[in-house]
């Protein structure tokens, strides 16, 4: 017992004094040059190319314990890094260096009756906690996305790729001191002790200003839960395809089929569908059969089954339900109305999708429904910082403060106001 | 202890309804019609005219009691209402109806090389909580502007206001009623128990999205202590005037004068002043002289005494100190980097001006120092909603997420994604 509570003590310090060091960082690097963070984030990318041989060793030790462990196959396969995997990472820093730096950048300006000029201008946030689970490129991408908004970090990556994360760690650093910025800009925790994420959760009295966790329910949950500070985050992504009575069948066969199979693990993955009871005798079928041909599995509601038996049934618990995999639920509703009383009841506002002709039912679509994004005859799947145009991407979130959908480097900012004047003074 | 057990638990029950039904109130709020808010704007400030007389009969009744508990003069001030002042609630209800509804505005647009066309589009926040003092006339501003911006809003006023917050409340409900508009939308606490303040800031089970505490430092730091959803507010206004080596004399004494003394009870009045240490000579005393001839008490640096004795010598408390009253606190730095060191150790985040006519310390002070309002040559008491042409404002912010600055309408919306597509699936 003392021993748990000294050792809990001495995580607490230690992360209090990780949280005061990243706090001194931030300064600095709020006002460091566009020119000097591309150099380091130039200068990482060098080092992990360079130090190939000892991150793959780093790893080969990680996948050893966790072999021993018991570590599922799929989280293995998470932690595994090859060459492609680190040319990968080098790759995003790379994309992250040549991406627009969006501190200082004028969102807004304007000028009032009495010459007072206004400008709205990005700033850093600050300090960005993020915890995630046992992926190590996660190191590399979340430590550049935040160096490259001016941001100090603190990284706690999943316990299984401790040493993995540390390699490349080490490459960062190496890059940052290359260019003459603060080593404390990118912190990791260096241990596995879960009392660590507690810890950060707290906000370490005040020095970190969000926290990000990328990973699943369980991860996402516990921070949301416990944060005292803000969290950008999506806790999961129970994504609708509506199908209205003006789709075109092609059409709707095409983007149902991508929605739900093209990758089904993502958050942006459709997880129900929904069918107008305009067209149940039309469309229904050929979209079902198309799913079915690529192996999907059918759950169908009670409606669905008494024009089409067959399916398995689909319960209520079907429609809450995140399946992360090659299953679907799917549901008759009246018409865009119908669509949107379902999706306002079940959707984790993450993305919706309508497939419609008739712009009167796209727009109640894209009015009524509060979710993040709203997607009119396209994938769910391209709910992605990536595929919005932001370049990288930390993350998507579904809160409705600050950052909404997805979290690229224009989202970790923040901003203050500049007002100029000439001797003017408030009557 | 039963008794007030069971009180708590009814008080948390009578909480957690109001929270459902002002998110049940904010779906049809969500997407009413312009049209339709403003004139529910215009219907209400019509009611609080035609119905002066009972709501100068409850304010009388709010001012027996609060006479009666022996209330501070400052405070029955400010509970008291009469005709003037209910004139100036019903013009702010009609400037707030007047101002561009923000949503449904697309704040951005592009589109990708695929051809889909991505709009960030203006959206409610939801359901907003607003605890306030005895200020009766802010359940008309703060219910009319979250419902400009389509918020339903729980709104807990001082509980010396009761009775005028009511009547004006009514009034209130008069207009979204006669607009076809939920009642639901503005809801006030009806009971003066303190626990509703501690319920309303657990969130009541998700249904409330933000708060905005609007009053003094200690209502303020309860709020940001203990509220679990986030909070547009600031805990004060440690605002500074720096003036550098390069400033003109005559502007200088002029702004010095208007950001301390000009009101000196509000957030943006100036409660230190730095001055150039080159310039200490030429431009301290003229400063000083002009202060202390307005009626300004000066609390000097050790520095400042050592040129100019029989000053107040300020202590380290001076510097962490919000007098809101007519003192100031004066030290010399050196430099602007001086200032900027001062700034960073003592301000609390609010509003910060430099004097200068060298564009260097200028760019300098702007670029290094991180407070929501950073102003050149002009009067920190510009530090204003109104007087940054955003209209009316229902508070100022320091914190850096979502809302920062004078939080107006627009500050009042969230945003989501409408994602415009042909058919195209992701690769």
């Amino acid at each position: 017992m003392l021993d748990s509570v000294s050792a809990t003590s001495s995580i607490d310090a230690l992360m209090l004094d990780m949280g005061r060091r990243a706090r001194d960082a931030a300064r600095p690097l709020a006002i460091a040059s566009t020119e000097a963070k591309n150099a380091a984030l130039h200068a990482m990318a060098d080092a992990l190319l360079a130090k190939e041989a000892e991150i793959l060793a780093a790893n080969a030790k990680d996948l050893d314990n966790a072999r021993e462990n018991g570590l599922a196959a799929s989280l293995i396969d998470r932690l595994t890094l090859n060459p492609a995997r680190i040319a990968a990472m080098v790759d995003g820093i790379r994309q992250i260096a040549a991406l627009p730096d969006p501190v200082g950048s004028v969102m807004d300006a304007w000028e009032r009756p009495n010459g007072l000029r206004i400008e709205r201008v990005r700033t850093p946030l600050g300090v960005i906690g993020v915890i995630y689970e046992s992926r190590p490129n996660v190191t590399a991408d979340a430590g550049a996305l935040c160096l490259k908004a001016g941001n100090a970090v603190i990284l706690r990556g999943g316990s299984d790729s401790i040493d993995s994360s540390g390699a490349i760690h080490d490459c960062l650093i190496e890059g940052l001191k290359s260019a003459g910025l603060p080593a404390d800009a990118i912190q990791r925790v260096p241990v596995t002790d879960r009392a660590a994420v507690g810890a950060l959760l707290t906000g370490l009295e005040g020095t970190v200003d969000v926290i990000v966790p990328r990973g699943g329910k369980s991860l996402v949950g516990r921070v949301q839960s416990e944060a005292r500070v803000p969290v950008f985050a999506h806790l999961e992504g129970i994504c609708h395809v509506y199908v209205d009575g003006s789709a075109d069948l092609e059409m709707a066969k095409k983007i149902v089929l991508n929605a739900k199979m093209r990758r089904t693990g993502i958050c942006g993955a459709a997880e129900t569908l929904l069918i107008d009871s305009a067209v149940i005798g039309t469309h229904l079928m050929p979209i079902l059969e198309a799913l079915t041909e690529a192996g999907c599995e059918v759950r169908a509601s009670a409606t669905v089954l008494k024009v089409f038996p067959g399916f398995k049934p689909a319960t209520d618990e079907d429609w809450r339900t995140e399946y992360l995999d090659a299953i679907i639920s799917v549901a008759v509703v009246d018409g865009v109305s119908g669509a949107i009383d379902h999706i306002a009841r079940y959707s984790s506002h993450h993305t919706e999708a309508i497939i419609a002709e008739d712009p009167k039912a796209v727009e109640r679509f894209f009015n009524e429904i509060d979710s993040a994004i709203l997607v009119h005859n396209a994938s769910t799947q391209f709910a992605d910082g990536g595929e919005f145009g932001m370049g990288a991407e930390i993350g998507i979130a579904t809160g409705k403060m600050h950052a909404r959908g997805p979290v690229g480097v224009e989202q970790l900012t923040s901003f203050k106001y500049r007002v100029h004047g000439n001797g003017q003074v408030r009557p």
